[in-house]
C-alpha cells in the first residue's frame, strides 16, 4: 500500500553527474540492484549519516573516505538487499574491497569511492558479485534522464515505488538543476536521514557552505519524518555539488544562496514527504502541525509522541476519529505543567478538543468525514509559546505486519 | 490471542473485604460490568495514579478523596466500558455523583468511595445506569471466593482472562492474606501502573508505611511492562490493609516486613506479568533483561527501546531470529559512548551477538529454534557497570491491528 501519486513532474539530467545500474543478483532474482554513480572531478560531496550505535560498515566507510579526502567523492556505491549491518570487521573489509573494485575500473583512489548498502542486516555482503555488477556497471554509465529513474527503482527494498524528484532554478542568467533520489519505507525514525537519500547539483559551492546548507535541509525533511520510529543502521543523506553548471553559490551572495536553499529545501522536503508516503503497509498520510509549543523541543516531543502512538496509528487505519486516543498521546509527551485545559486539537478544520474535553460543537459525522480522507492533517495547540513544528507519518496497518512479519531487514 | 496459561492457584477471601458484580448496561450486552469493593471500617488505601497530563476524571476524584480522607476508603466503584476520560467538568461531576450514590445507598461519606473507570475515552458516563447498578450491588456484596472472580471478570475491556491472584503468608503464627486483581492489555506502558489494579491484605499498617510498600512493589512490576508505549489516561495501582488478619506490620519490624514484602512482591510482579501474556493480539511473552549498565536508567532505556520496537515485536511475531534488528534497537537507544565491540546479546540461552557482531557460533537452526519458543528472554549484556533491569513485553501481531482498529478505547 501506499499513499498519494508516484514521483511526477519531469525528471533532469545533472551536469557532471551519470549513473548506471545492473543486475547483481545480491538478494532479489529478477531486478536491478547495483547502482554506480560517477561524479565529475572536483565535486564536493558533503553527508550526514545515521546517529545509530550500530552503524553499519559502510557508513563508518563512507564517512572515513569523506574524512580522508575533504569531500572530494568520485563514485557512490550503492546496492539494495544486503545492508552490510551487524557484520563486524569482515564488514568493513567488504566495504573497502568493493570501493577498491571500483577504483581499479576507473582509476580513481579507493577512498574517492563511497559505498551505500541497505537491506538485510546481518549477513555478509557477496562482494564478488557486487565486483562483476561494477564491471559492467562502469562502461553503461550514462547521463540521460532515464538513468536516474534505473537508479532509484535500484535501491528499493520494500519500497513500492522509485522516488526522484527534480528541482530547476535560475541563478544569474544560469539554470541550476537539483535532482535527488532516495529510498525508505520502513525502520524510518531517521536520526538525521533515512536510510539511502542522495541530491546532486551542478551548481558549485565550499565544502563547509555545502554542509551546513544539507544540514539545514535535512533537518526540516528527513529529521522530521517517522514511519515505525525505529532508526536504521545506514542511514545517510549525501549532497554532492559537481560545479559544472558554472553557478558557484557562497551565502556571502544571500539572494543567490536563498533561492538555492529554497530550492534544495522543497527538494528535500518532497523526497522525505515520498517516503512516507510509501511507507510500509501506509494507508493514509498524516502531517503532525504542533502550534504554540513553549520551544521546538516540545513541540517535537508532541509531535512524535502522537506519531509513533501504535493507537493513534491503527485508529487512522480504521479511520476511527477517536480523538481520546491523540489526546492521551499529548497527555504523555512528557510536558511540564501542561496545562490541559488550553490545548487544541484539530483534525483538518474540525476542532475536537478544546480545554481539554471535546468541542461543543464537535460531532462524529464531522470527525468521521476528516478520517475517511487519505492525507490528514492532526493540529496541536498548546497555547505555551511561539514554536511550531512539523512531523509527517503513516498509519499502523495489519500490511505493516505482514510485511515485518515476512521481510528480512 | 494470549500466552501463557490462565490464573492459577487457589484464591483467598481477604477478612474485611466484600464484593458485588452486576449487570449496569454501560456498554457490553451480555456481561456484568460493575463492580463495588467494600472495605471494612478504618481500612487504610494507598494507591498510585497515571502521569499522563490528561488523566481522567475519576483519577481526579480517587486522589482527591484519598487526600481529604487521609487514606481511609470504604468503597471502590468500578465500571468497565467507559473511561470518564477526556470528558471535562462534566465527566468531574458525573464522578462525583456516582460517589453520592453509593454514599447514600450505604451510609458512609462520598469523600470514602474512590471510583474507577475503564473502556471507551470521550464518551458521558452513563450515570442512571451506574447508579441503578449501585443499588443491586449493595445488598449483594459477599466475601467468598467466586466473587474475586466475578470482580476481575467485570473489570475486563479487551482482555481475554480474568486476572485475579492470591497469596498467603504465616507472620507472628497468624496468616496474612493478600489478594489482587487487575485489567489490562492494551494502551499499557505505566507510568506509574497499568490501566486498574487493586490489592487487598488483612494485614494492618501506617498510611505511610502503605504507601512506600506499594509504592516500591509497582515499580518492580507494573512499572516494567509495556504493550505498545501508550500510558493510559486511567491507569492506577490500589492497596488496601484492612488489618482483619489482628497482624499489625511495621517497617521497624525488619523480619515480618520483609516476609510480607516478599509476598506483596511476587503478587503485583504475577498480576503485572499476566497483563502481558493478556496482552492485545499476543503470541509471544517476551523478557527483555539488561545486565552490566551505568545505572539503572540506561538499562531501562535499552531495555524499553527493543520491547517497543516495532521491528523486534513484528519479527517475534514471525518467529524471526532477525536478531539484526535487537541490534539496531540497542543502538539508537541513546546511550552515550556505546562500544558496540563489548556488547552481548543472548536469545534464551543462545549468544547471538559479540563484538558487536553475529556471534562466532550462532547458527540459524539455533536461533529459529529458540525463536519458535511461546516464551522468550532477550537478555543485552552492555559490559559498562553494575546496573540490572528486566521489562516485560509482547509482539505486535496482525490481530493487535485488528482488535484496536476497531475497538474503540
Amino acid at each position: 500500500m501506499a499513499t498519494g501519486k508516484a514521483a511526477e513532474g519531469p525528471l533532469y539530467p545533472v551536469k557532471g553527474v551519470r549513473s548506471a545500474t545492473v543486475r547483481a543478483g545480491i538478494r532479489y532474482p529478477d531486478r536491478r540492484d547495483l547502482v554506480l554513480i560517477e561524479l565529475a572531478a572536483d565535486t564536493r560531496v558533503a553527508g550526514v549519516f545515521t546517529r545509530n550505535a550500530f552503524c553499519a560498515a559502510p557508513v563508518i566507510v563512507a564517512r572515513e573516505h569523506l574524512e580522508s579526502m575533504q569531500g572530494i567523492g568520485r563514485y557512490f556505491l550503492m546496492n539494495a538487499g544486503n545492508a552490510n549491518a551487524g557484520t563486524g570487521d569482515s564488514g568493513l573489509a567488504d566495504a573497502r574491497y568493493c570501493c577498491e573494485a571500483v577504483a581499479q575500473q576507473t582509476g580513481v583512489r579507493a577512498a574517492e569511492v563511497l559505498p551505500f548498502s541497505t537491506g538485510v542486516i546481518g549477513e555478509r555482503l557477496p562482494v564478488e558479485k557486487l565486483v562483476k555488477g561494477v564491471r559492467e556497471a562502469v562502461p553503461a554509465l550514462s547521463d540521460d534522464a532515464d538513468a536516474w529513474w534505473d537508479a532509484a527503482a535500484g535501491i528499493m527494498t520494500t519500497d513500492t515505488r522509485p522516488k526522484v524528484f527534480s528541482r530547476q532554478v535560475e541563478i544569474d542568467g544560469q539554470t541550476v538543476t537539483l535532482t535527488g533520489l532516495c529510498k525508505g519505507s520502513g525502520m524510518v525514525r531517521p536520526d538525521m536521514a533515512t536510510m539511502l537519500a542522495y541530491v546532486f547539483t551542478d551548481a558549485g559551492m565550499e565544502l563547509s557552505d555545502l554542509q551546513s546548507i544539507l544540514n539545514s535541509s535535512v533537518e526540516h525533511s528527513f529529521n522530521r519524518i517517522t514511519v515505525d520510529g525505529d532508526t536504521s543502521t545506514n542511514d545517510c543523506c549525501m549532497l554532492a555539488a559537481t560545479g559544472k553548471s558554472g553557478v558557484h553559490l557562497t551565502p556571502r551572495d544571500e539572494q543567490q544562496w536563498r533561492v538555492f536553499s529554497k530550492a534544495l529545501h522543497e527538494l528535500t522536503q518532497t523526497m522525505a514527504v515520498s517516503v512516507i508516503r510509501d511507507a510500509e503497509g501506509a494507508s493514509k498520510f498524516v502531517t503532525i502541525e504542533v502550534f504554540e509549543g513553549a520551544d521546538a523541543q516540545e513541540c517535537l516531543d508532541v509531535a512524535y509522541t502522537i506519531a509513533e502512538s501504535p493507537l493513534v496509528k491503527t485508529a487512522l487505519t480504521a479511520s476511527d476519529p477517536n480523538w481520546g486516543r491523540i489526546l492521551a498521546a499529548v497527555g504523555r509527551a512528557g510536558l511540564t505543567h501542561l496545562d490541559i485545559s488550553r490545548v487544541q486539537i484539530h483534525l483538518d478544520d474540525v476542532c475536537i478538543v478544546e480545554n481539554g474535553a471535546l468541542a461543543a460543537d464537535y460531532t462524529e459525522e464531522a470527525g468521521q468525514e476528516v478520517m475517511n480522507r487519505e492525507d490528514i492533517t492532526i493540529t496541536i495547540r498548546l497555547d505555551r509559546g511561539q514554536a511550531h513544528e512539523t512531523v509527517w507519518t503513516a498509519d499502523l496497518s495489519e500490511e505493516y505486519v505482514r510485511i515485518n512479519a515476512s521481510y528480512r531487514s
